[in-house]
């Protein structure tokens, strides 16, 4: 099924032990996309500025992703975030954000964008988001992201929105800032609530540690991939999100059962585990299927374990 | 195979978002003991003050914990620990450490203590615990646990210590800090260079996120069991090691191979996740066999899943 991604297409400045890039491609809308793209038609929806060129649509472009619904605005200045990681990539400083065209921008979804099967509202103010999500009125699977700033800022509106979409994707620190709820189950529990519809499955995204997926009659834990050396964490979040609604896209017609979403959560985390590794979009720029899928073997690998009968005293 | 830790016996004082308890029963050795009890004989070998009395002692004898290496002494105190959790109960504030009767300790362990197959050094100073590590000469199994005090006053003899133990159990920060290394597998890589013999596991606690396995060859992860409420984390650590341990005590003569050591890390996780459900010691001092069980059996079900192929673009 045809996915549609609405957020920022970004340049980013990154500074972490390892090195630095200045005004690399980034964004969470580019991050989604790229990882989405090894499954199913990727669709980016986003302004950019006169700034941005030919080759960073080319990196889309590459991978197939459709970046027609890519707004140019004359004069404009393309979203600019720079920021900065501690020594073991646990801590993170915003150094300045610019948003540029982002300022200005009211999403008018063209038809081929509307008639998207699945709809990501990638990171941008709730209020947009939902008048995305009315555009979408076909959509079969719809999911969004937030942050602590829309939390502080425009709580009411975001949890109108979060009532729309299917799937919450959110880092689990701001899921309980969202909800005050300081446990994983009643923090999405207490979203279920937002309906209805309201979403049916939570993601807490853990960082570092993995993901967990709530939903109303299950959980399911998935650690990180193990990896040697993480780079750059930027766009982990977006990434993972790309594999995860990537997977489930690319199921069609298939019920979005838990098996299928346990997948899709191992796609994600496989997806996620190579963006790190490099700077911004370096690394999945020239990903294979076949690395992918190797990945999410060993995955499999490192999270397995079989319970064996035994005496206990007591 | 009988197991000895050597390690704090406490009085805790601990606050949460959930109540708060004066002066109960606490400490890394009673922790450690009681989860171990479930799975073989469990000794205990620590000072404790003239206020400490019979009530605790019961409380360790009715889970059949040996306690006649438990030495008082005359005119002491027991030691203490007061602290408070913050409202996600994510942070911790010491309030008050009072070393008493382990300001003087100096181990000198029972024929008993000495001649049992698995060891575990719980934090206490490196010296001591090397001390201990001597006395054992025949022991099968060794594991310590340490914390940051000692990495930043202590790291030359806590390097040496670690390497004379088969698995070091440290919280994934301590391992970071410890080795100067941000990547877990590379931090693991430098504590089997401590050697020889130096350890061949090395287990980084992750508290509410759950644990890491790192062996020379392997890496295994498990996250925490989801629990509805969280009121006490004083003591989940230990906890954890002592389910971890009695579990590779309890297979005997058996091979302590991968699959082996990946059932013990379930068990030391459902052991920790009851530990936190009440304050202190509770919870574990009248838990069951068959609880644990039904557990780890639900531990496994919330961190499975199965790959299906899947045709990748690109």
């Amino acid at each position: 099924m045809p996915v549609t991604v609405v957020g920022s297409i970004a340049f980013d400045s990154v500074r972490t032990p390892f090195g630095e890039r200045t005004r690399m491609l980034g964004g969470a809308a580019t991050h989604f996309a790229l990882a989405a793209s090894f499954f199913d038609d990727v669709r980016v929806v986003g302004p950019v500025g006169e700034d941005f060129g030919e080759a960073e649509l080319e990196v889309l472009r590459r991978r197939g992703v459709e970046t027609s619904d890519i707004e140019r605005v004359p004069g404009g200045e393309t979203f600019f975030w720079a920021g900065e990681y501690g020594w073991d990539l646990g801590t993170r400083e915003t150094l300045e954000t610019r948003l540029g065209v982002f300022a200005q921008f009211e999403p008018k979804l063209s038809a081929g964008a509307r008639e998207s099967d699945v709809l990501f509202l990638a990171n941008i103010q709730p209020d947009l988001q939902r008048a995305v999500r009315a555009q979408c009125t076909g959509a079969r699977f719809t999911a969004l992201d937030s942050m602590n700033l829309w939390i502080e800022t425009a709580r009411d509106s975001l949890v109108e929105t979060i009532a729309t979409v299917d799937c919450l994707v959110l880092n689990d620190g701001e899921l309980r800032q969202l909800t005050g709820r300081p446990g994983l189950l009643g923090a999405a529990r207490e979203v279920f609530s937002w309906g209805p519809p309201g979403p049916s499955v939570v993601i807490a995204k853990q960082g570092e540690y993995g993901a967990a997926m709530i939903t109303a009659d299950s959980y399911f834990s998935l650690p990180a991939f193990p990896l040697e050396t993480v780079v750059d964490p930027t766009g982990a979040g977006d990434t993972f999100a790309g594999g995860f609604i990537g997977y489930i896209a690319a199921a069609g017609a298939e019920a979005i059962d838990e098996e299928l979403l346990r997948r899709a959560m191992a796609y994600g985390t496989a997806l996620a585990s190579f963006n790190v590794e490099e700077f911004g979009t370096e690394r999945v720029a020239r990903l294979t299927g076949a690395e992918i899928a190797a990945r999410v073997r060993e995955l499999e690998r490192v999270t397995h374990f079989r319970d064996a009968p035994i005496e206990l005293r007591g």
